[in-house]
């Protein structure tokens, strides 16, 4: 694959299950601003598909119809490379359905990479995964999670965790489209 | 400075003059969420103030006004690490204000350092402004703008101009969001 492994790569924004700030398993409301900010991200680096994660059927329908409204003649008129980019979203249910998805338009299973603010499990650092990613040719499903993350036995049952960001002090709270955009970078763009 | 440069690192939201999509210069409106995000992102880079650049009142009230919650007990006892990152952003009314309260500060004329996403112009690599900063004393203004990007003359008028992000396609429309967290890692977090 070599520098096209961008090819391969995928990513969902998982709105549950996921941690709130006292730890318990909570469903996140989606956000237009992820939807729009976060496919352009993806677009920019070449992910190939960006999932809205919810089990909400409310949820799906809201997003759907943000979806809906841009991929028309209104709204493409309006910023036409956004339709571009909000091409890339599907809303699914579950991660599991996200990964059936990938299995059905790829006929294999996704290496899945957690992501976490937090360096408390064995983590992958940066450079190692880029060689992983360019020396695969699986699909490969980047997840974060919204709230205060992904729970542990997601984290657990992937098969990497990547290094959290760490900024030059204490204080690590990125917003989770920052994030995205910094581990884009970080994995497309660094030698 | 070594690895300490982010102590001269400032940034500045640049709402005017910026041009829109026809090229016009035109005022753009301040938005909740770039305060936030954008803040938080400058706090975990370790950047010493985060300027959101508006000549409107109404705006700068507006804003003023976010801000305020955010201090106020109810708004750090519901999210106490927003307090923390919000209490970096300053509101001004020009660059040319933005400049006078480093010159204030810190007592030296900061370096402008401009950002677009065309390379058009004369472009300084991540690396070399890194070494750049690394090796001076002075303080150092990051310049985004919002809508379609700074003005010509502001870009000719900075000492220097990074390198757009480019993606792995011709797409290129990251949101400013995305592109201060990248830019910051970069500068930051890169050897």
């Amino acid at each position: 694959m070599s520098s096209e492994f961008h090819k391969n790569l995928y990513l969902a924004l998982v709105h549950h299950p996921v941690r709130n700030k006292d730890g318990k398993v909570v469903t996140t409301a989606i956000t237009n601003l992820d939807i729009h900010d976060i496919a352009r991200s993806c677009k920019t680096f070449g992910v190939q598909n960006y999932f809205l994660v919810t089990p909400l059927e409310s949820q799906m329908m809201l997003a759907n119809r943000v979806l809906d409204y841009w991929s028309t003649v209104t709204g493409s008129r309006l910023v036409p490379d956004r339709k571009a980019a909000l091409e890339l979203v599907r809303v699914k249910e579950s991660i599991e359905s996200t990964i059936e998805f990938i299995v059905k338009k790829t006929g294999q299973q996704p290496i899945l990479i957690a992501t976490s603010a937090q360096g408390t499990e064995e983590t992958t650092g940066y450079r190692e995964m880029r060689k992983i990613l360019q020396s695969s040719e699986r699909p490969c499903l980047l997840l974060f999670g919204t709230g205060y993350g992904l729970i542990d036995e997601i984290i657990h049952q992937a098969d990497y965790l990547l290094d959290p960001i760490y900024g030059v002090e204490d204080f690590n709270h990125l917003s989770v489209r920052a994030a995205v955009s910094i581990i884009l970078d970080r994995l497309i763009n660094q030698e």
